[in-house]
């Protein structure tokens, strides 16, 4: 059983500003959920009997767990379909502390705003093994459901620091990277395995103040190079190939 | 001003029974649309004043435009925000020639199911010099009109045909790739400038029917490899870094 204050309290945390004052985010599905309990306790779940059963052993520190059916899950659930649980998880408060990042590979996002994007790049990040993601005030939360749920276990294993990007660049003693339609070819540059990788917003790439910090100018070239073709390759995806050449050098 | 009936006839093509039927989609915007305008006739325009203003030249061919004010776009779109102008455009069909298909890279899509993926997909062939997609009967509707914004140019550029996957894999004379979570590190196999590269569903990658006509497995390594990370990447992340390595050799 479900009260309604408890309903009330997770549609609420579709919306940042509730999601901030209650330091609390909603994440659903067994997948999604079975891969955050080993990093985090939720501070609360709801789920049907048969997942409670098959997960009672990983439960014993949460303190707030309702056996729910279907049908109450489905109205408490933000997402369409929703899945056998749902979890409210602790947002941890993190600091950036600069020092942290030197002789790693750092993914810094400026701006990006589609949550299925961001999402999409923590996966990224986590594949190849990055595991700080710096946002710029701009970028989505990445606590943002659709994003929650387009990340997977990476929302875990991948740290995200919201910054004054242009700040945070300018301290780092780092080669700052970022991809531009007049860059170098990537193939022919040297990368680094420690750096700033700053990829930009879906429609305007990367902002004047954060391009200026940029010293490593890279463009992932289409083929034959210079044909009229798409003018910009997806965010996500451009993140994808460039991570992927840094990796593999 | 803009008639109950074409309201009607618009709003009916979001469904793809009666894009089927009608063989026509919509297209939103004057990025998209004019992008394919150079390719293709559109059926019927509704744009604002201005949007046909500055367009009268590129729309003497169109034998359907209605001139109408921002709120009766907003009756008549699809979309959430639209923008000055909507155009429904003529499907042609096409009939796949698989002799065409040779000494060409193509890419196959084995039930891609979300419409966005397959749209960020026709944005990397076009980027990539692919100009032919291959869809297995289960992937998104091309003309969808998540697809269709999310595509922009390239759904002019690109040709796409719907067909039984596994009868034309098993018919045409190249090496057929695909990725698979046991296959060979991408970075160590040989790769050809032609051939077909299949990507798989979005949950469940390919299928068996066709995975037993790929004759070359390929794999992206994460990093370091082996390490535990996420289960797997963005389909259209995916193919981003596969197309990149093919062309990049």
């Amino acid at each position: 059983m479900i009260s309604r204050t408890r309903i009330k309290w997770i549609k609420s945390l579709e919306m940042r500003k509730y999601r901030l004052q209650e330091k609390a985010f909603v994440a659903e599905g067994p997948k999604l959920v079975g891969e955050l309990l080993p990093y985090s306790t939720p501070l609360y779940i709801a789920a049907t009997k048969d997942w409670l059963d098959a997960n009672r052993h990983l439960l014993r520190a949460v303190k707030e767990v309702d056996e729910v059916s279907q049908t109450e899950l489905e109205r408490a659930s933000l997402l369409r379909t929703p899945q056998s649980v749902l979890a409210v998880m602790p947002i941890h408060e993190r600091r950036l502390d600069i020092s942290s990042l030197q002789k790693k590979l750092v993914i810094a996002l400026d701006s990006v705003q589609d949550p299925g994007n961001l999402g999409t790049i923590l996966r990224i990040a986590d594949w190849f093994g990055i595991h700080e993601v710096l946002c710029s005030e701009g970028t989505a939360d990445v606590y943002n459901p659709k994003c929650v749920q387009s990340c997977m276990g990476a929302l875990a294993r991948v740290k995200v620091f919201y910054c004054n990007l242009p700040e945070v660049l300018g301290q780092v003693e780092m080669p700052v990277f970022g991809t531009f339609l007049d860059g170098t070819d990537i193939y022919k540059e040297e990368l680094s395995q420690q750096g700033i990788i700053v990829m930009g917003n879906e429609g305007n790439g990367i902002s004047q103040p954060v391009a200026k910090l940029v010293n490593r100018r890279l463009y992932v070239p289409n083929y034959p190079k210079g044909s009229l073709t798409t003018e910009s390759l997806n965010v996500a995806v451009a993140t994808g190939i460039v991570c992927a050449e840094f990796r593999r050098r």
